[in-house]
């Protein structure tokens, strides 16, 4: 569904409008444990608005027609989709509306009106503020850009993928932390078309094995329950397409414990000065708590994909 | 009195034990209001310990005798310095009294425990705390490090110097923060030496214009009073021999507030996700407020000197 070719379009569309973000191998650690010294950090913490989603959402806005784009934005996002749309708004001049389910963190909601949102707290889970953001295009004709269910989005996504290539010619394996399933689809894309050898390795929280539970039933499964903090990666169910574009391109899915990423967290901000998400630091947790043995592999890329206050707590 | 020679020795030196910070170009902001493209940040605060003192304290440590180094290391701080010799000291795998004003923000004490360093607050302003380690360095025989009198120290944070050069072939202005001015001592020694056309232009608060109040006198002068709550930038003055290395060299020094310095730490917080101290924000103050034109000189390199959780303050 989504083709190398998408991909390179994309990331000849964004290129003007992100960051081409750097890389730090992972080195001169107090505690190295589970990170052998072949580990790199891919920095897109540092991506504009805070993570990777800024990608997808530009892909996404810079392909709507002008009058469409005129009647503004409209998502539902844990944090850093919601960030995103709001700064890819900003940039087009154009409003958006986002809702958030509670359990969003603090200093995204700040940084949301930083960028000109109108933020709207409705709910507790994902899909609550979901269906509030459908009903809200429905009757204002905005737009809404669905944070991974759209083959526009997921392209912009993949341009992370051609990067890490670009930046690390010997890579063996990325690692990737999944929350609905948009970046690792456009990333594996990118990835298997240009360099097949390389693994990708998707991480999600315990409490929401989305994806792992549908490569495991073979089919896309819904969860009856999530039960994780971590807003960006809480997911009942994965997209038909998606699913279908990814079931065999993904090596390998962990599962880390909500623990292990605050522990990751922790770790990168006191080694590194590294402020991450949880998600954004589900990579190292994988690799922290052995469930990814980064020695099986080579050379290992970990991607640190979205900027919080988490190692801090 | 610090030659490039030193500073080649001690990039040879500490290589292996501190990293190679990347450098991300300053572009996609919301609000460029003084950075003008042509800004590139270095990032510095994701330097082993949270910033370039690691370079200077590992050049001291490495160049001591093994019967002196066994007797363990102590120092005053105001946070960064200190955290530097914990780490080296652990990475030497002997003890560290670092010895603190009370101004000292609170993550950069947890952090000091984690580098298992032990810490005692002493007074309000740092020469009260540097009274007592000195007082505990002849009492103990432990090695003293000072923060920036010290040209081996000097030396080492040099090597930040030639790191710019390697990264920024085409740079035209470095800005740097300035504490007590071991790191622009340093910096410009090795920049003068290898490309005198670039220009090294110091920043300091207003409320410790050290180096400022010193080059206006011709003389290393004693500020009466230091009214900034910038621990790392608080210094009532210089050391003589640093004085006379870098009068010469420095192409002008701007004061910034610190009110200044917290605006561009809530800058580098929601436009990049960085997470700087208030030191480590002073270049970007200093192009922000206006005092330093970038576009006056070209190619510009601000240099993000330490981590910290200003910017969420």
């Amino acid at each position: 569904m989504i083709t190398l070719d998408d991909i390179l379009a994309a990331r000849t569309r964004i290129a003007p409008f992100v960051r081409r973000t750097p890389i730090l191998p992972a080195r001169q650690m107090r505690d190295g444990r589970g990170i052998d010294g072949r580990v790199t950090l891919k920095l897109e913490h540092l991506q504009v608005a805070g993570s990777f989603k800024a990608r997808g959402a530009m892909n996404r806005i810079k392909t709507l027609p002008a009058e469409k784009l005129a009647r503004g934005l409209v998502t539902a996002s844990g944090g850093n989709h919601g960030l995103a749309i709001a700064r890819s708004a900003h940039v087009a001049g154009i409003p958006a509306q986002i809702f958030l389910p509670s359990n969003v963190a603090p200093d995204k909601v700040a940084k949301l009106k930083g960028w000109n949102a109108t933020v709207e707290i409705v709910g507790s889970v994902w899909d609550e503020a979901n269906d509030a953001a459908l009903a809200f295009a429905s009757r204002t004709d905005a737009t809404y850009v669905h944070p991974f269910s759209d083959p526009v989005v997921v392209s912009g996504q993949g341009t992370l993928g051609l990067e890490i290539l670009d930046d690390l010619p010997d890579m063996d394996a990325i690692l990737v932390a999944i929350g609905g399933g948009g970046l690792i689809t456009g990333l594996s894309a990118a990835v298997k078309a240009v360099r097949p050898s390389v693994k990708v390795i998707g991480i999600e929280p315990v409490g929401s094995p989305t994806l792992r539970a549908s490569l495991d039933a073979g089919h896309v499964v819904t969860l009856d329950r999530i039960h994780t903090r971590v807003p960006t990666m809480a997911c009942r169910r994965t997209d038909e397409a998606l699913f279908e574009a990814v079931r065999h391109t993904i090596d390998d899915i962990v599962l880390v414990t909500d623990e292990e990423m605050q522990e990751a967290a922790r770790w990168l901000w006191f080694e590194f000065g590294i402020a991450a998400d949880l998600s954004g630091a589900a990579s190292i947790a994988a690799l922290r708590s052995g469930k990814v043995v980064s020695g099986a592999y080579g050379q290992v890329c970990a991607l640190i994909c979205g900027a919080g206050t988490d190692g801090m707590a």
